[in-house]
């Protein structure tokens, strides 16, 4: 069974809004192993709103419209989709009542284009709006069902989980589930390759992989009558894709970023963390401190723009910053180092580079960072050379340097627990 | 001229991610005075975006698809687009070459599939993207344009910006100009209400209002036929809005950011900053550290996240911190004046706050900040209560954080200035 989504507003179509119900309605439909094959923005316009339902209807089994029930002039989507469905629109006295109480229950009169919003389609299932006063419907034609919701995302979604959920469950017997594996330290176009086959050969489940900044996601997704059954078929290949990414690989869960993994293993370990940012400015704390929780590990960091607060916070010599500059290696070694001592942790990461746009020479290029991560008096320093702006470069130095701080970790407990053995 | 957008992914169509691009392009497009009926959602499907991509180029001047650029093999709409353009794809060995620079670079071999990105249609004009390896092309047929652009929006809106805006505004005879009044301090509803009158009795040129976390924009948009009669529609319009907002207003200048208001302050006024955050994590100094030139007054920041911290690098009282807790006024403010003593700076900001979603009480709940100030000196604090989940009230505070710099900075001149007369 296929769903069609159509948005209708004047506001999307000159930017003024982002389409969230888009990506809202889009994962509720999928969830429902309903397949999506088009979405469109469309104005407050009749002949060209007349158009693209049309177009939908002629190859899509259910349309879900959503905007334009309001009571100014502009909404038309209703009267516009009674016309295209060739259904007469009538008085719908509950919620004519409903509107009434709606203004009473404010102290305040209706206005006359009020009442435009009790005129349904005859013969159309009514869906209560309990968050506005413009009700949904739903059409049931001879060639497709169409779905007209609200615009407003806190009336859209009450409504669509409450009640347009449910009756779309009851038309499809088909679920799809999926499985996402995140993987870091991975450029894209390698992680394509190492998964070619897959891709392929893919039937059910099908996989798809997702660029990041620093991360690809590759995304498993099966249809089947239920989610027990969908979930057997996603397995195989999730481990199919463990076997191949092995460590890289951090997590396989929705709700698990990148910076939470790390928190993880940190909290795990018992281990307290400190960073030291130069080019990053902040970003890399930043990141980590939106992981709740984080306060059992994270205790302090230092932002040490100038080589003056690299040698105050951080200890980093006098003679390091003149012989290999602030941007070296070694700079980035007694950072990190530095951090450790001076702030007290048994990890830490430090990150100096140059962002750009100005500060770039032909020895030392914009996009150069260096990374360095302590994890209980081990170093270890690499070298990355990011492209793009400003934001980006510092993005990107965020995430590689998360990157290495889970591999020193991950490198530093195997190696303890082997050394043991 | 019209304009149509074509957003390519099935990530779009299963809803995993928000299409942020969609209003990007259609702002920028409406910007530029292209009108625009339709947004269509396809999947990465060749017969679907054939489908999409004829309608499309029927129904209008322009067709600017975004995304599916990439270099694997999901990855069709180059392919797809020069198809119905009857446009075979060659070779274009500048791609080639930065493709190869690209990866030499980063001491990394470019995989084979990375060679399908330099494969371009026959005659397009190559836009270079310069935060990727996926170029852009605009072909030039006799029914109209076709524009590809890359998906990622970090690669996505430079390129619109450098060189699509440009190319676009050449084809248009209209044009439209806008101004943005930008204001922080004031709230979306209260800044809604003060130009309500001016809202109800638009003309050209239109008003409108968008709101940001902690700021207001309002912009200000004529169209005429040419740049000079728009602006000499736009002007007066601005003025009135700065009759009204005041100080309130930080900038009108389009690429001035809050934090580059505050930055340029700062600069101006010889003033070094340092930075202490509790609950914000150090994003107060990211976002400062993301202005280029920052480095002439930022030099160095401290993310004092457990107690200790903020006594050990700000010197915030023993007693302080028991008797009023680590979210309070008093430790705000021994924080403001420690970071200006201890990091050696004319200017500092302070952030402690509960950002949740645990660590609330009755008292104190989640979203409770204080803000504190130090400008040579002079310590100012304020208390915030902010809503939302943890991104958002880590976000607020940051905006709030520079709103009262901001102020605190331009007070502190003003007195200064105002006593000597």
């Amino acid at each position: 069974m296929t769903v069609e989504l159509i948005f209708v507003g004047t506001e999307l179509l000159l930017g003024s809004i982002v389409n969230t119900n888009g990506a809202y309605l889009a994962e509720k439909c999928a969830a429902l192993g309903l397949a999506s094959y088009f979405q469109t923005v469309v104005g407050d316009n009749e002949e060209r709103l007349s158009q693209t339902l049309r177009t939908a209807l002629g190859r899509s089994d259910v349309v879900i419209l959503s905007g334009g029930l309001g009571p100014t002039e502009d909404d038309l989507t209703k009267e516009t989709a009674a016309k295209v469905c060739g259904k007469a629109l009538v008085m719908h006295e509950p919620t004519k009542a409903a509107i009434e109480k709606f203004f009473k229950d404010r102290g305040l009169e209706p206005t006359k284009n009020n009442w435009k919003q009790a005129m349904l389609p005859e013969g159309g299932i009514v869906l209560e709006n309990h968050n506005g006063t413009a009700p949904g419907v739903v059409m049931e034609l001879e060639n497709g069902r169409v779905i007209l919701l609200p615009g407003p995302p806190n009336e859209l979604r009450p409504m669509f989980e409450e009640l347009v959920e449910p009756y779309l469950a009851r038309l499809t017997s088909q679920v799809i589930c999926s499985r996402t594996v995140k993987i870091c330290g991975v450029g894209e176009s390698k992680a394509e390759t190492m998964v070619k086959d897959l891709i392929d050969g893919q039937g059910n489940p099908t996989i798809a992989t997702y660029a990041k900044t620093g991360e690809v996601h590759i995304r498993v997704t099966a249809s089947a009558e239920d989610e027990k059954a969908a979930m057997k078929l996603i397995k195989p290949m999730v481990k199919e894709l463990k076997s191949r990414f092995g460590n890289d690989i951090y997590s396989t869960e929705e709700e698990t970023t990148l910076e939470k993994s790390v928190a993880d293993l940190l909290v795990a370990n018992k281990l307290t963390l400190a960073c030291a940012e130069s080019c990053t400015g902040g970003m890399l704390s930043a990141r980590l401190v939106n992981v709740p929780g984080i306060s059992e590990v994270y205790k302090s960091g230092v932002i040490t723009y100038s080589n003056k607060a690299k040698r105050r916070f951080l200890g980093v010599k006098k003679g390091t910053l003149q012989k290999h500059g602030a941007v070296s290696r070694q700079t980035a070694e007694e950072m990190a180092k530095g951090a450790c001592l001076m702030l007290k942790a048994d990890v830490s990461a430090a990150v100096t580079g140059i962002a750009g746009p100005d500060g770039g020479t032909a020895e030392k290029p914009v996009g150069l960072v260096y990374i360095a991560c302590s994890v209980k008096g081990k170093t270890t320093v690499k070298e990355f050379r990011f492209s793009g702006n400003r934001e980006k470069i510092r993005e990107s130095a965020v995430s590689a340097a998360l990157t290495l701080m889970r591999g020193c970790i991950l490198e530093y407990y195997s190696k303890v627990t082997f050394g043991k053995k």
